[in-house]
């Protein structure tokens, strides 16, 4: 027996027939004798059509009532999963953010779970009871309003659950089957990973692949939930159900790193086409100046990731080149346009042609030399480096966006993931 | 300063545009210093959209699963609508069921309100804060689930927050600009009615008026809340502001009889076409044979409205006519075959080819020969009558379905309520 959470994105639950073949993902494990709590999102395109209601209301709005609104979506899909899994004998019930409670922050739109007190939803497991849990929601603070969590929250949803019911695996059903060495559109020998840690899932997301959202992962490396990535169009019937000894069968585990027994150096190559380059010549260099210069782009929530100084010929200018969002590039030209008097004079250009290609392993920490090889690579290939950042375990580089796909192949066979 | 319920159904919130125009009728109230709660509905479509998943996901389904699912239609306009509000400079929030909370029975799909903690509401509307408030649901019992009202649940809603806030007055925003004393579209000279009794407007809702709910009527009478019918589609600036000596300007008071100076002996002429008859011929007329026949029906929730009885030629049988909701009538007729063994034999036949015409009037009490008359009127036209059934301020006759626009035509004029 096993305690298991399942979570269903909105391509899963998409309309009534997607949400049979939901329960039946879910009957497979009850008959196993597993309690399951499922977290659900809203049906494809039902957020969308809320927001744009809320967006056609005011296009500044109270994110109070945004949250009214929006999280009404889950609440409609947890309500007919439930239906659905009662006409095929299993005793079930939703549970929406505000009835367990899910407590939240007050920033709604965007809150965080704070806790959840999990006793019901124990005792109704453990009498055999599925709960369906609303995911993206909770009780915000005064616990008399609904927040959300913001897009994507209900990964976040599900391993907090998991928290709760001191679930042993946190199974996150999505459209593909794993988590891969790289996009398997781009490179046809990508490999699907059994076994991922923490930190590597971490810099994949935030280094483009879309797989989990990065809070979930935060969550369940801090509390020590086992992820599991799974596909939901794997027929229910094809599936084993959770066992203990049987997680590494399918899917890929995002877990501790101390329970991957043999690590890569480099695990995945993950690549992001959505940034955008800003570079500013000729800034006067005085003490101070990038605070002047990222203060106001940080004042208007423009978040910055890669940044490159360097001192110009004359000794008294330097240059600087750093990328935002491609979506909030023209707003970060107006900030910057808009603080000249304090920055000085500057020429300014801008390219959302760029792509950025990561390099994450764990094994970096105790290899050297992994950096220089990626360079060399791509420098046999001619292609052009613009940027460089790097942590711990991942490399990044920010190369034109019409060398993406080669860069990515290339780094894939270099660090020998490609499949036979 | 006027303390006012404004209700607003699935119409008059199809789309955002007309939820701004919702918002214009509020503003005039506000601007006017009166304090407001707005009751919404779901916005049209949605209900069915929901209710239709619901079905797909089981026919037979746990209603507190049906209520989940069904309670989010209004759960969105509300919010919708605190948004335009605010977008207009106003103070506004939105409340679901449970967060007021609007207490009810545990009947899911059809509970009823028991009780509302008004407190809140009302020290915010003291400040000058709209209350948007969800129609058609509650909080149950246990406190952990919401419940709604059943169809047309919202008018019962606005009601009871009438009640709760200690409203001068609920005005009822609908597609018609009042009660009138007929239907329009059958005859034209027919006239608004400035107001009319609780115990009218019952009748009325009883005998096919379809302008209020008959559970909100009831509400409104034991808690003497002055009801107003008004149409939504007046353009917002072209009406006036609710003020205590204002009311009777536009559309109809619902009110205690005491409040209504001239009373007429017929107020209004209703009718219903979605009846069906079943006449069962050759019953053996023993005791307690009325008992075999409608405790079967009342057993499967169907009920009858008008029973004629006659002694067959032998004296040994009788010949029994009911009517049943027509969306009933094969249920009827199956449960009727069921229980033949206890019945004993009988012939029947049955047809939805029929109206029910009713003339509704508070006058009636104290006025004899209204019936006299209108059975002599109808004769003069030739249309015969199936059936009779009288209250003490209503009759209600069942005629051919294709006399009924020239009987209610007729008895329109009849009584003297032709517009000059």
């Amino acid at each position: 027996m096993a305690v298991v959470v399942m979570k269903f994105g909105g391509t899963s639950v998409a309309d009534v027939d997607r949400i049979r073949n939901v329960a039946r993902h879910v009957k497979r494990e009850v008959d196993a004798g597993n309690q399951v709590a499922v977290v659900v999102s809203a049906m494809a395109g039902t957020t969308n059509q809320l927001v744009s209601w809320v967006r056609e209301a005011s296009v500044l709005h109270d994110a109070r009532e945004y949250d009214a609104v929006v999280a009404t979506g889950e609440q409609v899909t947890a309500g007919l999963l439930a239906i659905v899994l009662q006409s095929m004998g299993l005793q079930a019930r939703s549970w929406q953010g505000w009835q367990i409670p899910i407590h939240t922050s007050a920033a709604h739109g965007s809150a965080r779970i704070s806790g959840i007190e999990g006793g019901a939803l124990r005792e109704r497991l453990a009498q055999g009871e599925v709960a369906v849990v609303t995911g993206f929601q909770g009780l915000e603070p005064d616990r008399n309003r609904v927040a959300t969590l913001g897009r994507g929250g209900s990964d976040t949803s599900a391993v907090a659950i998991a928290v709760a019911i001191k679930a042993d695996v946190c199974d996150i059903y999505t459209d593909v089957d794993g988590v891969y060495t790289t996009d398997p559109r781009i490179v046809s020998k990508a490999q699907r990973l059994p076994k991922i840690s923490y930190e590597e899932m971490l810099e994949m997301a935030s280094s483009g692949s879309k797989v989990l959202q990065t809070r979930s992962v935060e969550l369940a490396m801090t509390n020590h939930v086992r992820l599991r990535v799974l596909s939901s169009f794997v027929a229910p019937d094809k599936m084993r159900a959770v066992s203990l000894d049987n997680l590494e069968d399918i899917g890929t585990i995002v877990c501790d790193e101390d329970e991957i027994m043999e690590t890569h150096i480099v695990s995945g190559i993950a690549y992001a086409k959505d940034e955008a380059k800003i570079t500013m010549l000729k800034v006067e260099d005085k003490p101070g100046i990038a605070a002047r210069i990222f203060g106001p782009l940080a004042d208007a929530s423009i978040n910055v990731d890669m940044i490159v100084q360097n001192v110009a010929a004359d000794g008294r200018h330097t240059d600087m080149t750093f990328t935002v969002q491609a979506n909030v590039l023209p707003r970060a030209l107006e900030v910057l346009k808009a603080a000249k008097s304090d920055i000085g004079n500057f020429d300014i250009s801008a390219s959302a042609d760029i792509a950025k290609i990561s390099v994450i392993g764990i094994g970096m920490r105790s290899h050297a030399g992994v950096a220089a090889k990626m360079f060399k690579a791509l420098s046999d290939k001619g292609i052009n480096i613009i940027a460089i950042s790097t942590s711990e375990i991942k490399i990044s580089v920010l190369i034109d966006a019409a060398y993406a796909e080669l860069a990515v192949r290339t780094l894939h066979s270099l660090y020998g993931l490609d499949a036979d």
